[in-house]
């Protein structure tokens, strides 16, 4: 992410952010101003939660026009967002055969594959000849089907047979049979497949669209890849708001109101906050050798949030290599050796200038006892052991949450934090308590 | 991201997860064992690092034979990747045409649009008519130039006057002219262009591909979405991995050796383990209260990490915002507005537990002091005053960022807490002198 990323450079999209930063109130307003032409760009490039609270402020005559300019899939994402009286209202504004489509959209999960696609793809059959084919996809295309980049071979059942891209049917000699030229080995989603496993389906194999088939593999209909942009766009920002220790937002920050921030962020909160108590407890447990040296009292948030900083490094690293499926869970054992011995080093790193910081420091006998030496000892290894477990927290959490199920997501940078700090503290009071007693305490 | 993302379901899926899972020294000899067709489509559907890396271990013939296999952008992601001998090699044994246009290629910023682009597309005249557009298309077709679903009309000086789709083609009247059917109102991509702006109108707009220009309106070539994918997986991978407090690794976490991961993660480790150190010298500061008043210390880790926690939230929040263009530089006001609310109302449920927590606790009395309730006041005062300022530092270091021209992306999460934890630290001593003078203090 850098800084150059604001500059509009089309007139839509300044059209596009001059209606974004207008209170919603004053939307329609706005929109109803357009040219017909400007008004279907911004129209069309508005998300579906935008699109939704729109037709929310629209006329019935504007909700009838809006609703029928969209494709399919489009409308029944919209609908989806729509509350349950709008919702029956915009059904009703649509045509029979679109209705039938929208409904049998709005039957599948919004995260599945049936959920994302759009009923409408270009299909030619495998007994046609490549000319008559041409032909019938191009009468496809005056019906309002847009052939993107494939056309798929279906028969008589809706099977699909094959796919050929619209580049294929159009290099292959005219007389030839569809069936002789079409590609047999295909790439299908079925159409209960979670979103993210398409989304992953379609990094792996670099296509512009993929078909949706049941269980009987009949064709259902198309994900192009410009949906997946969103969905992976989604799921990033989902694991992103988790590591930052709140549930998904699933809506833009600015639409999200103060209730619902606060729902949003409290529960972890306060999960974090339960947790951090038990640093209490174990403070209460040396609360004897804090009177004694109240030097060490001083090292507390330095320890801990060291410890912290290192899990929450490696539980990042982790959680996103495991998105990306770079990392399995059959992985952890590997893993485990290599944060082990990444902890090690960064641990001795901090070790080594927390040590010299209170060695060197100017009046240390002063400031740090005149056992300022070994308090210095004692943080230093304290700081070897907060960090080299933070490491391995951090990155065998994750792999934990996965194995039972869990997202590994959850195991956020403050949650893994949470957890360092506990242990921070025992590493480093007993550290100090197996170095400094006879002396300090 | 959840538990069912790791099944593959088609037989490259399997090919590619077994050759992932192979040592790199074995790599090359199981792909040579594939037969041609599953060895073109695995190769296709390896990423640059592994094509390039595959390329390290080919021999001469398999190099020649795999570089010429690759369309030109994508040749050029993989000799952009390779070191200097087998750079040269590899332009050495391609085409002098290809040979151009990947050195056209290679002139562009990895991160610039003319660096995403492909140099091939469909292109017809303005002159021409619908029929003989047609005829032209198919020529290229034949030429494997792949029509992604529009085609580009240029005049004679390549300049870019309009685009049609393949669908729009198909439709049009036979005899009429291009110039009388194309699309004139044109959205394009400037060739410098950084790629996270491209990936944003690609989001803005659902095109399938967009015409790259460049300062003179000649077209070089066009950007597809899914090459969009991939960017904007990359740029989400990166601003998680800062969110975390690492650099981002710019390669998947396995391939990352231990001393490079360990020189991604030291840097920002050390810089907060400095920043943390001021947290001994504010502790210092209270050296005298903690003496008289362990039971102050009891409570630091709590206090000072539900304000980090608090921070972590927020800056997560909002950076994803604005790298998704939700919120923009001149929203700080409305932000600041807002997340002071926020802060404020999850301080107080985190205040009143930790008030309750500390007066209903067995033995009160005997672990808090007989002071014990003012303990709790001056403990939940504290948390309040902590977790709202972490809300306010974790939402507008972001903006500060930016402001500066800096990656907002910068003000990971441990950073934030970092901050918090100096402020926090003096927020609840001071608040603890304020109650407790002439009682404990």
């Amino acid at each position: 992410m850098d800084e150059t990323t604001e500059v509009p450079v089309n007139r839509i999209d300044i059209l596009l952010n001059t209606w974004r930063d207008l209170p919603q109130s004053e939307k329609v307003a706005f929109f109803r101003a357009l040219s017909q032409d400007d008004a279907e760009d911004v129209f069309l490039s508005l998300d579906r939660h935008e699109q939704a609270a729109l037709f929310g402020d629209f006329a019935r005559g504007e909700r009838r026009l809006w609703i029928r300019f969209l494709a399919p899939d489009d409308a029944a994402d919209v609908i989806q967002q729509a509350d349950e009286e709008l919702k029956a209202e915009l059904l009703n504004l649509i045509d029979e055969t679109v209705r039938r489509e929208v409904i049998a959209l709005l039957s599948y999960a919004e995260d599945e594959a049936g959920g994302l696609m759009n009923p409408r793809f270009a299909r030619v059959r495998p007994d046609m000849v490549v000319a008559e084919a041409i032909r019938y996809v191009r009468k496809q295309a005056l019906a309002k089907i847009d052939p993107v980049h494939y056309v798929y071979v279906l028969d008589s059942h809706q099977r699909l047979l094959g796919v050929l891209s619209l580049r294929q049917l159009f290099v292959a000699p005219p007389e030839k049979r569809i069936s002789e030229v079409m590609e047999a080995e295909l790439v299908t989603v079925p159409d209960e497949m979670d979103q993210e496993s398409v989304s992953q389906l379609f990094r792996n194999h670099r296509f512009v669209a993929l078909p949706v088939i049941d269980h009987e593999n009949r064709m259902q209909g198309i994900v192009t890849v410009d949906d997946i942009l969103d969905v992976s766009q989604e799921e990033a920002t989902e694991d992103i708001q988790k590591l930052g220790g709140t549930e998904a937002l699933d809506a833009p920050y600015p639409s999200v109101t103060l209730p619902q921030m606060i729902k949003k962020r409290a529960p972890w909160l306060l999960v974090l906050f339960v947790g951090e108590m038990f640093t209490a407890t174990a403070m209460h447990r040396f609360e004897t050798e804090i009177q004694q040296a109240v030097v060490l009292a001083l090292f507390i948030p330095l320890i801990i949030s060291s410890g912290g900083n290192s899990g929450s490094q490696a539980t990042t690293l982790i959680i996103r290599a495991m998105a990306l499926q770079e990392v399995r869970l059959r992985d952890w054992w590997w893993i485990f050796g290599r944060e082990a011995l990444t902890g090690l080093c960064l641990g001795l790193c901090l070790a080594t200038i927390g040590f010299l910081r209170i060695l060197l420091w100017p009046n240390a006998s002063t400031i740090y006892t005149e056992h300022y030496v070994l308090v210095g000892v004692s943080v230093g290894l304290a700081l070897l052991g907060v960090v080299t477990f933070g490491a391995l927290v951090g990155s065998m959490l994750p792999f934990i949450l996965r194995r039972f199920n869990l997202d590994p997501a959850s195991a956020s940078a403050p949650f893994v934090a949470t957890l360092v700090d506990v242990m921070g503290l025992v590493i480093y009071f007993e550290t100090a308590r197996a170095m400094l007693t006879g002396k300090l305490l």
